[in-house]
């Protein structure tokens, strides 16, 4: 395992890339028994995975992170390439929060030459995201369980800001028998309320601008939810109004689902996930905000 | 945990149902830090099975063994509910064999309500028995990948008689990048040459003396190869010329493929693998053999 960069605080950072050196720093941070928690990025950290990473310290006496840019989630015409790969950036910001280890794994230590598996939730991935992304979630859960098989955490977080992403991945964990707790970390926001990621670095100054339609759009609708309205319908409508002001902001869904099936809703009766998408620009930007039920 | 069977040495059997009382009684096992052999079965066990759990024996500390009669992996019209279930016998086989631990799921237990997740290997899964069986090997991928994530074993233990199930199963796990390693056990044959398997139960006498067919079928492409033939068609017409003497034998495929990718070879020029399929009464058997190349 090569020496990392330090931190301010001039603290060295552990990082792995094969395989074989990531089981071995991991048989070594295991060595007393110490639980692992486990934050999977594909790096260009913000405040949002930094957030991750506390509660996944609160969470276990040892933190591992991967950043991996998985090309297999991302579409034929989407932005695998133009992805931001700020690497050194992301590993000081890494040492500064003290993470025990870093595995930056390449392409082909997670698809060996002539892989041919793949994990996949049926039913859950083929909505929301999934209507507009073919073979993301089947890209993602792929990946996912790699990651988990190789680090082998006992606790793995994930963020609600992709809140279809977490319940996907939370049902593969539970159906596959993973020996793992999945916890959810909740969503960071800019102060005019943009949800952050690592997307918003597309965004010109006049879009950055418009982008916040969608957490307000979100606030629209949670506000009319707090005064009672039910109909999934007038939700939506509220926020496609909002949306009219920002002639930036293209819808891809708005969509008002039941938060464990994704099913569509009429009425709001009891919990629901509220979530948006939209293209801004060069960017397609996802919000949500989970309704608890009254 | 209950008190299981004795065998006639006396020997308790330790049995476990439930995910959580399989991840005790392991924990149990490995509390010294053994290491764990894994013979997935789905029961009706014969000496196949028994030799596999005798080189898992030899390959570490402790042996587990599943069985479980997995209904992903049986189509519409095949025989999950007439596939023998006989067991108090198996109990009393892995008593005598010293099992460490023996898990017997329910499919509750392996198939959570609302279970949506599946496991694929595209690619080796659509050929030879995954064309004659469209989805099994998905059901088999599916299975098997829970099964390792609730044993955790270290070594898996797997038949060369289901070839191609190995194969896709190897591949499996390479590519999730599962920590185990898995071997392979050669087919133990009947004194005729009939490769055991529990599916012979389904077969009348007279049935049974034609099943030989399938190993003298093989036995002939043997020889042919071991004289220097190398046409797969030739091999083939000598395989299917010795079935003709046994008019209860249905040929489902006689195949001459690479060993790695499945692929039909027209010339044996290396490594190669010969697999039959026939239904032969009630019952679909299967064998084949590796060539290793002169």
């Amino acid at each position: 395992m090569p020496a990392g960069p330090r931190s301010r605080a001039g603290r060295r950072l552990a990082r792995a890339r094969s395989l074989a050196s990531l089981r071995k720093a991991l048989a070594r941070l295991r060595a007393r028994g110490e639980r692992v928690a486990f934050v999977p990025t594909m790096g260009a950290l913000h405040e949002g995975h930094l957030s991750l990473v506390r509660l996944a310290r609160r969470s276990a006496e040892r933190v591992v992170v991967s950043v991996f840019v998985n090309p297999l989630q991302f579409g034929p015409r989407e932005d695998y390439r133009r992805y931001p790969r700020p690497l050194a950036r992301d590993r000081a910001l890494l040492a500064a929060e003290r993470v025990d280890l870093v595995w930056e794994p390449g392409v082909e230590d997670v698809y060996p030459p002539g892989d041919c598996t793949r994990v996949s939730v049926d039913g859950l991935s083929e909505v929301l995201e999934g209507a507009s992304r073919p073979g993301h979630y089947t890209g993602v859960c792929t990946v996912v369980a790699r990651l988990l098989n190789a680090v082998q955490p006992d606790v793995l977080w994930l963020g609600q800001k992709d809140a279809q992403q977490a319940l996907v991945l939370e049902r593969m964990c539970r159906d596959l028998l993973l020996p793992v707790a999945v916890c959810r970390g909740p969503t960071v926001r800019e102060e005019d309320g943009l949800a952050l990621s690592s997307r918003n670095a597309y965004l010109s100054h006049a879009e950055r601008q418009q982008a916040v339609a969608l957490s307000q759009g979100l606030a629209a609708a949670w506000i009319l939810l707090k005064e009672g309205e039910r109909s999934a319908a007038r939700l939506a409508a509220a926020i496609r109004r909002e949306w009219d002001g920002y002639p930036l902001v293209r819808e891809d869904y708005i969509a008002i689902v039941h938060p464990e099936t994704l099913a569509p809703l009429q009425q709001v009766r009891g919990p629901a996930l509220v979530a948006v998408a939209a293209h801004v620009g060069p960017a397609r930007l996802i919000d949500n905000f989970p309704w608890r039920g009254r």
